[in-house]
């Protein structure tokens, strides 16, 4: 087992040549950050999650948790952690000062995110959660809920969930059947079983709010007669203490293949008798509007978990590399056992996780930066374009990233022969941990339907052609940086047209038949995935270049940026253009098969 | 969870149009057998491992196995299984009738290997150990101790064990220090820790034949320096009963990711003081020699695990996804939800698993054929090629299919959206269980030197040439079949070009650094296995068309290959191509970033 090491200098190169952090703290209302104050803080944070975070992660995988009589165990060290966290303040960091918070852009919190989530994905769910009902709150209750409930939610001292789900209602969120029938008082009783809800009870905290989707009498069905409740556990009296117990229960919580500390509650509401009191957000039916608002950052922080279970066993993989000797490489003295390190075959899984990793967190810290624009830029169309620009990465952040996840955490077990099957090596909780981000928060196949049919699409396809015409606009760059980077030049060039290619055909067929464009969106996000990956990382390499050029910074570091932009050019960024046949088949092959023929 | 279901009329077709069993069974020695006899073997077959393995599959995935004071403790219903095992008799159905055994040939042991692993990947572990040791000990041990042990091998009765890794010694077999010591007897006294034993020790059998291997004094250092020997559990009488309890002992089994049930055992080696006693098998030093030629037959075995569980996760998915009601379908009426089935991207997940299980099976049968024309074929030179074919098969065998298996066991995962996490799903228990396979009996790296630095090099590449060239005599054929494998035919040809050139790359720099083809060398693995699945989908296609167009059999069925084939082809074979870059990158990149470098 290796310790964790916040990966600080990566992070900080990426911030500089992708999010253009310095730009971001010039936006209007971070007068009071600055790179220099960020860089303290990673500092400080990267400590924080080393050493409080970081060491639970183990723990919570072997020791799970369990619910008795509605009271749920989580294991200790993630209570202990908890309290620290909310001692440290780094929840409030990218948080309202209105409310307490530190007023960071949201590129900051998505450091956070990171780092939170590669120091320990399960314990990582409830800080994550919190912000993801925070955001809904801040965005859509009114003031009297937000003076409330916000404050102590800033601080994690309460902690927050998002109650969708229910047994028939899934992706399909439409069929929820929970109900909110009104008080005299103007609060609401909620009655009805959620399933899936992370941390949706646990002693961590001294309060949980949950955010509840549910219908009130006479709603229209689907996903227009959906209302969004406030349910805290505890009620809140006027004076900010708190009351009583609402009715609400947890029945059970899941077991699962991996995050197995992170509780995933079945809760009852209403099954006392009276109902669980709820307080409407917002106006009457307007639920999944508030929902898909917030959809933007949840989907984003769970793109996130894929960069973060990459890193943590790519740190793994590597420390074992080095440290365990096997076999005899070429050209090593006889009559000793090699690293594995100087096998090729195990150079080649360690540099492919180096590279994804490396182009997802360019990916996403570009997709957080452009919601910063879009949320503070001075002129409005560079607040729209940069919208734009982040609705369209986000399925591909949400769902290439994790995909991606599964796939290189699968690598760090490779590495580990024989013992990367062994639980207590670790290895395999990181691939376990991964398995759920590509279904949650929206399935990688959602996220492939919402970029084909709806980000497409936006302002008549000019969001996507702008993004593409911005890659193609790197080529001159690639040029003047010479032959050290001509594969890179050549791989992005084919990877392009081959994308735009098939972007046509989706344009143009999807019009026809929606099955036609909808059989091929997977093959296409993960091709479009692949184009971004090599274009940031093509980026991240000029601007590495250019610092070794000028004698700034660790030239080993910077170096191994160009390297791994080359070989992802050269060795991965293929897999895009082998997609142009799935993506361009339509739909034919994929009906003609009777649905019970498809097995024995 | 869904019923498990044989798929006998899949194996019947692979059988009959890729692996000729009819020509197999014409083979010398093979008299007592025709494809009549198969077919009804198949269908009893079918049933037994239906109503008696696949019951135990999840009730071994929960209960596990555990060891106290050296007695391996693995869940009942895995003793009862294997005692009704014993009764069926088909334990013995490949075996040498001289030894009891049933005659048939290699390939039903095949289909007998398949269908075991798909009913329970963890049971199976026990019976396809014990068929390894066999083999073993029917090439390379003498008549004496073939009398002894074998008649209760063959039926299983004994199990059987291969002691080689140790903990400095994994990949690097080479490395071992187990000792073997001469006793007066002629007999040895074996001392030593072997790890990684799988059914190493358990009450399910009344004796384990272990295997062990280990060193003579003043053996040469490395592989030509150990020896191979018979260690019983209990040392066996002459008159055939069971005497004295050996000196080794379980000091523990492993807490694994997946295969729970299947005890992966510590094993200690006189600890007692006298040493254990173990009987030389053929002659010293000649260890290493015996281990590989039996290991065509593992690794086959270790493929067919890949099938297995793919085959497993397939059916259960696509029960799932007719059952599951989630959204309206693109086209279906208002108001109701659809069966996910009726998904296209759905049936994406669906349509790949299918192609890919279809294209393993035919893969895995075509090897074991040609290892069944290879001892028995009357011609030597038709026995050689197919020797060779078999060797050349053997890596893709082993190591495209379990990295396959792995991927289309998380589709499986996938389809199941957030059920799928749920371990009582059962849906996740077979990506747990598939990810050993890429690791055990030589990891998939190293099936990919084996492919890249012998396999291809193997007379003077002719092997390889004329594969290549009967996949491109496969394309009149195609051409003569007309529009609907036109798709087929064009994307063969792709891929075969495309591997054509990476192999004339291969072996041309693979003279001047080893190390540049074996940088390449997992990535071209990865495009000859998506070349070979194609080819033998394409002639499965044309059998299943041709049975079409005669009006035999059932045109559902059949018309399911073709589809598969075709998608196949046009959105899946892409990827070897996609390869080219990765396997003619040569190790610059690779070899650039110093060790400590990969990560944080």
């Amino acid at each position: 087992m290796s310790d964790y090491r916040p990966p600080l200098d990566d992070i900080r190169l990426v911030l500089a040549e992708i999010s253009d952090l310095a730009a971001i703290c010039d936006l209007p209302g971070y007068e009071h950050v600055d790179p220099e104050t960020v860089d303290g803080v990673l500092d400080e944070l990267g400590r924080f999650v080393a050493e409080v975070v970081a060491p639970v992660n183990r723990i919570g995988d072997e020791e799970g948790c369990s619910v008795t009589d509605g009271v749920v165990s989580a294991p200790e060290a993630f209570g202990t952690a908890w309290d620290k966290f909310v001692e440290s303040g780094w929840a409030a960091i990218s948080q309202d000062p209105d409310y307490g918070g530190g007023g960071f852009p949201g590129s900051v919190q998505t450091v956070l995110t990171e780092l939170l989530a590669t120091a320990s994905r399960a314990w990582s769910m409830g800080p994550m959660l919190t912000v993801g009902a925070l955001d809904a709150l801040h965005s859509f209750a009114d003031e009297g809920q937000k003076e409330t409930y916000l404050p102590k939610m800033v601080t994690a001292e309460w902690s927050g969930t998002m109650n969708l789900t229910e047994p028939q209602a899934g992706s399909d969120v439409g069929a929820l059947t929970s109900r909110a029938v009104p008080a005299d008082d103007g609060s609401y009783r909620i009655f009805g079983t959620k399933i899936f809800i992370t941390f949706g009870e646990h002693e961590m905290t001294e309060n949980i709010i949950q955010l509840v989707l549910a219908r009130t009498p006479d709603s229209p069905p689907g996903t227009k007669g959906i209302s969004l409740f406030i349910v805290p556990k505890y009620l809140v009296n006027d004076d900010g203490s708190l009351g009583e117990r609402n009715d609400y229960r947890c029945l059970s919580v899941e077991h699962k293949l991996g995050l197995h500390a992170s509780p995933t509650c079945v809760l009852s509401f209403g099954d006392g008798g009276d109902g669980a009191v709820g307080f409407l957000i917002g106006e009457e039916h307007q639920g999944m509007r508030y929902m898909f608002k917030m959809m933007n950052n949840a989907r984003l922080g769970v793109g996130v978990e894929g960069l973060a279970v990459t890193e943590r066993a790519l740190q793994q993989a590597a420390d074992y590399a080095i440290e365990r000797r096997q076999g005899r490489a070429i050209g090593a003295p006889a009559g000793e056992q090699s690293a594995i390190v100087d096998h090729a075959d195990v150079r080649r899984m360690l540099l492919t996780m180096r590279a994804y990793t490396d182009a997802m967190r360019c990916l996403l810290y570009l997709n957080a930066a452009s919601l910063d624009v879009a949320a503070r830029h001075p002129d409005s169309d560079v607040r729209q374009a940069a919208s734009d620009r982040a609705e369209l990465l986000t399925p591909i952040s949400k769902a290439w990233c994790t995909d991606v996840g599964v796939e290189m955490s699968s690598l760090g077990i490779q590495i580990h022969g024989g013992y990367g099957y062994i639980e207590e090596t670790g290895a395999a909780q990181h691939w376990r941990d991964s398995r759920i981000s590509p279904i949650y928060e929206g399935t990688n196949g959602i996220q492939a339907m919402d970029l084909v049919g709806r980000k497409l699409a936006m302002n008549g396809g000019a969001v996507m052609v702008d993004l593409l015409a911005e890659i193609a606009g790197l080529d001159n760059e690639l040029a003047a940086a010479g032959e050290a980077f001509a594969s890179i030049r050549k791989g992005l060039a084919d990877a392009l047209a081959a994308t735009e290619e098939a972007t046509g055909w989706l344009v143009a067929n999807g019009l026809n038949d929606p099955n036609d464009a909808m059989a091929g969106a997977t093959p296409y996000l993960r091709m479009f995935g692949q184009l971004v990956g090599g274009w940031l990382l093509a980026r991240l390499a000029l601007g590495a270049q250019r610092r070794i050029d000028a004698g700034e910074g660790d030239a080993t570091h910077l170096g191994t940026k160009v390297v791994a932009a080359r070989f992802y050019a050269e060795q991965l960024l293929p897999i895009a253009r082998a997609q142009m046949g799935a993506v361009m088949a339509g739909k034919a092959d994929l009906f003609e098969i009777p649905a019970d023929a498809f097995s024995a």
